[in-house]
């Protein structure tokens, strides 16, 4: 059965309370119940993990990265500031979708680049809670035909 | 009824025989058949239209955005060149997803930058054909519930 | 009897609609009617032309940039990008006033750079519909004495 | 009656003499006498004042700044220099319409940044003694109706 | 009764003996003890934190920021590099005082840009120690006549 | 029998009226006709073709690319803000061969970039008219031996 | 006794009807008698001056800075245009302490460059008129003990 | 006896595994062994460390980094992020040699800068796992004659 | 009788007793009476100024520029903010010398640039109060044959 | 008879062995064979030189450069570092046809500069050894009609 | 027998009396011998080579390269300023082992870009003489095992 | 006796012929005869060099510098593109004067900056051949007294 990891970065777990304007109402347990049953109907194996340090994030890329099929990753703040994500997702060598809450490239300068882009497969920005569900969606048709379990 | 625009840019018209390991195999007219047969799904009209013309790309948009209510969009190469497209779409205040098939943050540098980024609701990029719809769920995400027909 | 040009780049024939905060309440052929009558009481023969096409508006200058004396012209979006423009107004070799309807100097920063600038003779900015008026007695102005007719 | 103040910056109290080929023959009394003029039939009252002195024109700027309608500015040389006269007009909170004898965007590059263009109403560039008559023009369209006199 | 947070970040553990020359030779723990001291004159309660984890510092701000009054944060190095820590303080919306032990502004040019900078309230940098109670006392003065306790 | 494609760009049709100086005397029709007499005495088969319009100068990059064997293309203008060209040429996977009557590298910065260049088999500029004949030749040079006819 | 110089640059005497929103109500003669109230209490001479003129600023510079023992200094406007004023201070060699009514580093781009930042013992910014109060604190700081009188 | 410690950043720990083109087969304890070796025979202590958390190699660096005579580190992608890291080292004032088992200088741009590089004795880069033993070597170099036991 | 102007910009007047590791020993006085000296026995006319408002060393430019035949001018601190001082200079149309006490091109990089290096004869730098005797030598060369009195 | 030079930089002498993939297989010495019959057939003298050293390179033009009609010259490597040169062409004031073997635009970003190419006539890249007889006939266009030998 | 190439660029033949606090204590020679003393107990051919002439550097590349198998290259000043060096170890296709006696990247900025980097195996920098010992040692690493004699 | 190099750099041995309107019409061997005369007059020894080569330059700088008390040095086009040459002057550790016959700061941008201003004495730019005994003086100066001969 397929496998799919998705990583928060710091600062998500307040979702839903913090800045609502900015990143909207949903919580980040709503949001993973959510692909918990996108992946149920799917008959894909979903992982899901939050961490607002930066060596938790790697140490879990690292540790369940082999043996997944797709990594969808929002890695907030550290999408601008960490390349040592960057070499982790590198060095299990998992594809990568990038999603962003916020549309990043409406924001302050500094939010506009990142050191995922251009490994990732792809970038998901400034759909709030459903963009995950997007991504989800594209990890879906990455997937060899047939991995979706049942 | 909701309607949702439908826009491509330059030379997407050879989509499909053009540089295939950049920009894959599907034509661009077997994505909008599969966008209007989501949108008949979805009990929604859909409009799309081409060119090469950054001129006609902007006299539709005057033309068809003001009745419609979301706008997909993938300028192609003038994503990076014009600001007249831009303001045709702050002009008729359609609110716009970007669309790319490839991953521009990973190509030419030119291309990182959009002149339509700051301005949309989001952008997804590097997901091929498939980005497409996945703006459409976007889009019907936008539109207030009971938009869609049926 | 003197010729003056007028030229409204793209997206200037939504004015009085598009984003009126911004740009003001006048519509485009308001404007126009304003200048005719100017030029006419002035015995002065005046032409006005908008497009959202580039190539459109290089054809214009080229064709009646030779027959005419002066060039009023607010290029819009392609103030920031067209090349093709300046090198047809350098081409025909007519003196050109720049005008904008914003101060382009307050906005996004890739407005404050303009193709037309270091060719023109002057630049009015940031006085909405009333610039053009001003453009009109600034080109009155450039005309040899006793060009306006009787 | 509403008042207007006319504001040049350093060595424009030289034009006439000064490099004839930049900044045309009229002399600076020249302008403040057509100035006048143009203020007596409109109805309007205006004050001119010229200094080489960036304190002394702050400290006009905050003694009849207050009192005034409009100002018209030509910050000469302090325009890509001083921000503490943006500041000063910034304090009175006076609109100001920027003045320049020559096309600055069309000199030597430091000329092309104004510390005052994006905190004034608008830019009036490349019409020589002219220029200032436009500006009046343009500064008499911002009053209210039935500001001017008689 | 109003409470302040003090949080202090990488390497600042060491003080009183690292690099005297630069950061002085007062001990951490004898800032804290100053702190406490005057926060108890003031009626206040105060708590300290120091960390050299990214990630400890930003569960700290969002545990601990959500009920408190006021930040003081000495982010040291991280200043320079953590978007997170600047997240976690937008996120937990509590204003934030930056505190600099050296001037940032005259050593190496990395270190003149702060993530924090533009969303403090204010920033005291180059008081040694001293500086910590200076941002104490910007700190009560912050707080609503009649928060301090007593 | 080879064919060459000749794609002239925006203003490329007042030649030997404009600015003489900077881009000599001979007419559109001249060069074209020098070329077609080139390829009849080399037996190969020329297309020469120019437009203003951006839009145009695509199209007809597809329409004819794809059963041509080079492009001698002069972009004029749409040299440095083009990308919509370059993708053009792209799709159609056609040698082009870059030339320029001016010496592109001696006038104004923005001339110095071409978003053609680094796709290019090469460059010629600053000949004039000949460097029409020069790329012929270089086009010849480039078709495998005993394409041209005859 | 020792002796603390406190200088204000332009437009500072305008405090407290100027831009409230940024810079406070305070006038400067309530945050000048303030500070005469607190070097009184603290038995030290303290003496202000405020200019317009950056001459005048840098002559008093020149002639008080000898014979004191602390320069606070608020340069404003002129903080980011005038190598001249540190220069003087430079030459009078006394230790500057640069305070700041309004956070520079969060306003427009050119207010986060300070001429003096570098050569000055230390910056407090963003507290508004209790940012002097903190500055003589730490110039209090700063003198040798025994130095405040009586 | 003089003692050396090794510090190995992020991602180190998949040494052998990953990315082998750019980082080599020899796994990390492969490379500990043989550098315990090297000390052995040169009668120095060594001590190795790999952290993925930014904080523990910073927390490793205070506590044993006082006691050591040289300090052998390669921060991996914190080398181009970690102004912490270089505060550490600067903190307890040991001489540290910076390896990288890439040429880090052909690789991204992002990947030039080391904000160890201007406070570390030298680099060695490029060389693969035998760039530790380059390391080793250099290390004993630095110590004092007779530092080495037996 | 030839004449020439020396004018010394601000803070110069403090020399010799300022910063004297960097501007040397010698006093202002004692260089103009050497300058004095040294014009008197080659037959010319000399006119020295210094002051710290940037305004009175343009009122003096403009004043006694026109008049005089060589202006030999070090504009201290003002070398590098002022277009203004600039602008009196080529209003008068006087050749101009350049003297830095100091060899500005070692110190402060915004020491570098000089707005009145391009419109200088020549500039004189790092010869401390000699260079002036240099200047004024140079500016003898300038003279025409004859010029020179007695 | 005229009189062309043709001078080789740096490395060129090893062409036909080096990097074959970049630089083609012809020699050098095939080159100059190659010229000197094309200008044997045209009546024209030919010198063709090469040095690894750029002293040498520049001893050339001046002995050899005044006595010549027109310079062919492929500085390699010294394109991009050798000012010199460029000042050795302009000393002797030759007209220069800039030529390189590969298409400098598509290579290393430092090789897109060219000292030459602002004083050359003009610019043939990317066409391998074919690229010296282009610019031959180049010149031969350059040459007064006539010039041509028999 | 393999065969190792040492290059030292200018100035290194005045090491030892030059600069020692820069370069340490030993002569060239002294290095030399080193390194043939090291060569011969591994049984390998070592050349060595001085010049402070590029071209010098660039003929004994091009001689020597070729039948040699590693290059061990200290380009001093000619590492940031010689694309020509850079294109000669190209040529001969050598790989190349890059040494600078000082920690080239904490001195001038200049010194931080080397034109060797980027195409070298590895670089070994700021160990002074011992750095050669180094760079012989990975030199021998590269060799295919059995290359040394003996 | 005190002596004085003086070291001329590429294409100098052409002044007098070459680009009069920049260099003037003095040939170089009438500039040392010039000098040998001056040092002549003061008991100075004087020797002068002129080589179009870096590495005879350096050479020269490296034989003669160690003997010699002040270095003249015009780098000519190596002003802006050598540090061996600095590197050399660094290495002998002679006083240099920089001097420029033409004003390098009013040329192109690349002649602005000096790889030898930062380490020079001081620098004299923009007087022609007379620059020279303007240095030659300078270079009096910084002999210690008594230094010059009889």
């Amino acid at each position: 059965m397929a496998r799919i990891l998705v990583v928060h970065g710091p600062n998500l777990n307040l979702l839903g309370g913090r800045e609502q304007h900015v990143y909207g109402h949903t919580t980040l347990s709503e949001i993973d119940r959510q692909l918990q049953h996108a992946a149920c109907q799917a008959g894909l194996e979903i992982e899901c993990f939050q961490s607002n340090h930066e060596g938790e994030l790697i140490d879990f890329i690292q540790h369940k990265g082999a043996g997944a099929d797709v990594l969808i990753i929002n890695p907030a703040a550290y999408t601008h500031t960490s390349i040592a994500i960057r070499d982790a997702i590198l060095a299990v060598a998992i594809p990568a979708i990038e999603v962003h809450l916020s549309n990043i490239h409406r924001r302050e300068p500094f939010r506009r680049h990142s050191y995922l882009a251009d490994i990732a497969v792809g970038q998901i920005a400034g759909f709030g809670a459903h963009g995950y569900l997007l991504a989800f969606q594209a990890a879906c048709h990455l997937l060899p035909r047939g991995a979706a379990g049942g």
